[in-house]
């Protein structure tokens, strides 16, 4: 069987490798149009925050050792440009300017997302950059050194563009943030979004919020963005403002798109066409509570979901449960975490949310050392079911989510959620954990 | 109606404050044998390892709050000795050697546990402490100080000895420690107790295991343990060897007892009696992996059960869904955590288990400073049921351990809770969370 990839990062290189684990005699290609495969996209903040760490630290396995330890035919600067179902053929170009075409049985689209970027003047000067590929880092490091970048202006205000802040801070880069519309972190709601923003504020950080940004310019010394409160002078701009799926392709191919113009698959990460997948930053998947399709790529997925095409292909039938929005991201010494939904989206799939926001302490009482920790909890006033939670604080946050998380995927109420034996010692937090304070508070409101 | 309550630590003080916040007009008693109430049992080792601090800061709400602010008739210095259910009545002594008796309508039972003693020749010498009640603590202390003591045996290796062994050590005491049988964490399995032994025995604890304790000797400048080696000199010996339920007078009352001899209690925390509630360290408990009976004393289900029992008394029908026996300490740098059953455990529970050991680490490739994480995962040939989890590692164990605690809670299969969405970013571990990882190495055992 000839098993044809494109794209060679996590889902890709996971799949590719799986199905020629599992079946030495499976004909495995992967098209990747850059030279870089199976690298950690998410590491590119802390290794940027560090000049003397080449890029390249965050390549996990050399292309060499796909192609000669793992028998994959690997072909880096291969991209595809088009795909025909009905004669099961992927053409493309390489980048030596020659044009190729691949027969397929079964055809694994993992192209990624790319950085949005906002289409107003100035946006494709050098010295605005964006940060999704490996590539994109290695030139925006390399861009660091070259012009000894002082100042950077990052628009957005997600989780790469805090991340990136803190790299910059930590490279004694001024640091100016810009983002439109109301509040901070606005999916956080206010009281965590506050302790947020006064950690990056207190790092020296200018945040500039509910500033719409008009263009960028050109000047003598670097670039201006020229935005509602006048300009922003700057070295380099950092355009931070999310994701969109490379998903062109395979709706020029005629498969179906879903959320935000991701590639529909089923819980066997099929397309709407028989042989073909999807899985990655591309594709979407089920939300765990909400049972509805939803786009949140992240890296956990795309491994996952790059596996189980391996397995499907090779005859198993693997179904992905699907994804509840489990993230977490450090930004200075806070670290800040979710699951599940936010009130709005909770309402917008149709549940009745009411939330608490309890703050609570990392370490037990008179436990030396003790920090705030700060949980909204969100449940179903019908149901009664546990809905998401979000925390912040600058320790005991980043893995005390997970219990949530897996409460979601179970379907828990509040009620079931608050009787968890969780793990209790003074260096660990306090006798009630602080997820079962916020699950005992919010039953209370549910009632 | 009147509420009396024996026993102000935990589960009789949670039960005590509830009752009385939710009724006003409840008559609420609590009969306390010494003068300490509502105190962190748990932090004593850590408040020891600092001499500047009292022990006092482990109370966590004084004797005084509870009869002034909250109106709870609280009498320390008062020990029940004798329960007559037919009559509800409870009759004791006070440390002023006066008798007393009591007539309740709801009776709980929250005495709590004694540290265990080997009836063995010499233990009851002075200088042999255990550590259970904050007396204890404070006695302990003392005697550290009264005699400078350089030199501490340990009898037993249990998280409370190691706990002890760390904060000794911290006081720059010399420690060794003895245990019979085979093992050093014999429960962690060898992989994982080898971790541990290393740490420990890295910090210059000589560890005795396999060593028999014969009996304490005094000796001119101090005491001996005589054991299988010979003896072992010692200005101070602490046993720690585990901790059994107060429940003479329970028994003695004619109610049900259970494993290990605590007192049977139902979902609701009632006794064999209607009018008799039990909880805390005396109590037993549902496990919700086997469903049977267990007896496994910790903080969380102590405070649980005493409002679940203020609830139950009030009118609610609260029942408790069980304990999963999460359990987490600290000793030296590494956090050592635990959830579910142990292999043994579960075969004796008629389940056929099946293990998995794997070595992840705390932080994605590439991201500095990540240590190892050791995860024993269990799982049942049978049914494909998750059973339990540990783990040892120097970060990123105590709250990883929650999402396994949770999904026992659930019934979760380990291939169910292989799928769950688990929190990632670089500083926090790689893609697959270890627990992810063993999961997915014993689904391949599991088949």
């Amino acid at each position: 069987m000839k098993f044809l990839v494109i794209g060679g990062d996590a889902a890709g290189m996971s799949a590719a490798s799986r199905a020629k684990r599992n079946d030495k005699n499976m004909e495995v290609t992967v098209l990747e149009r850059s030279h870089d495969v199976s690298y950690s996209a998410c590491g590119m903040p802390y290794n940027i925050a560090m000049p003397d760490r080449a890029i390249e630290d965050l390549v996990v396995r050399q292309a060499l050792v796909f192609r000669e330890k793992q028998g994959i035919d690997l072909l880096t600067g291969h991209e595809a440009t088009a795909i025909d179902p009905a004669a099961k053929k992927v053409f493309g170009t390489t980048d030596q300017g020659a044009s190729f075409e691949m027969a397929y049985d079964r055809l694994l689209i993992a192209t990624g997302g790319s950085a949005m970027v906002p289409d107003l003047p100035g946006f494709d000067l050098p010295g605005v950059m964006v940060l999704k590929s490996l590539d994109d880092g290695r030139r925006l490091k390399a861009y660091m050194e070259e012009r000894g970048v002082r100042r950077v202006v990052i628009v957005g205000m997600g989780y790469i563009g805090l991340e990136m802040c803190d790299a910059l801070v930590e490279r004694s880069v001024a640091v100016e943030m810009i983002k439109p519309g109301k509040g901070f972190l606005s999916w956080l709601g206010e009281p965590l979004s506050d302790v947020v923003q006064q950690e990056v504020e207190s790092k020296g950080v200018k945040l500039h919020i509910g500033c719409e940004v008009h263009r960028i310019e050109k000047q003598k010394n670097g670039l201006a963005v020229i935005c509602d409160l006048g300009q922003l002078e700057a070295d380099m701009v950092l355009v931070a403002i999310g994701l969109s799926p490379n998903s062109d392709m395979a709706g020029a191919a005629g498969l179906e798109l879903s959320v935000k113009n991701s590639i529909a698959v089923d819980r066997t990460l099929k397309t709407s066409h028989d042989d073909i997948y999807a899985a990655g930053d591309c594709a979407d998947a089920y939300h765990v509570v909400t049972g509805e399709k939803t786009f949140i790529p992240l890296a956990l997925r795309a491994n996952r979901a790059g596996w189980a095409v391996a397995d499907n292909i090779l005859g198993a039938r693997v179904e992905l449960d699907g994804v509840a929005g489990t993230a977490v991201f450090k930004v200075f010494d806070l670290e800040v975490a979710r699951t599940g939904l936010f009130p709005r989206e909770a309402q917008r799939a149709g549940f009745d949310p009411v939330e608490v926001v309890i703050e609570s302490r990392s370490r037990a009482h008179a436990h030396p050392g003790a920090r705030p920790i700060h949980v909204r909890m969100i449940g179903d006033r019908k149901t009664g079911r546990l809905l998401g939670a979000q925390m912040v604080g600058k320790e005991g946050v980043a893995h005390r989510i997970n219990a949530a998380a897996v409460a979601l995927h179970n379907h828990m109420t509040v009620a079931a959620f608050a009787q968890t034996d969780l793990a209790y010692a003074p260096p660990f937090g306090p006798v009630w954990d602080p997820l079962l304070t916020a699950a005992t508070q919010l039953l209370k409101k549910i009632g």
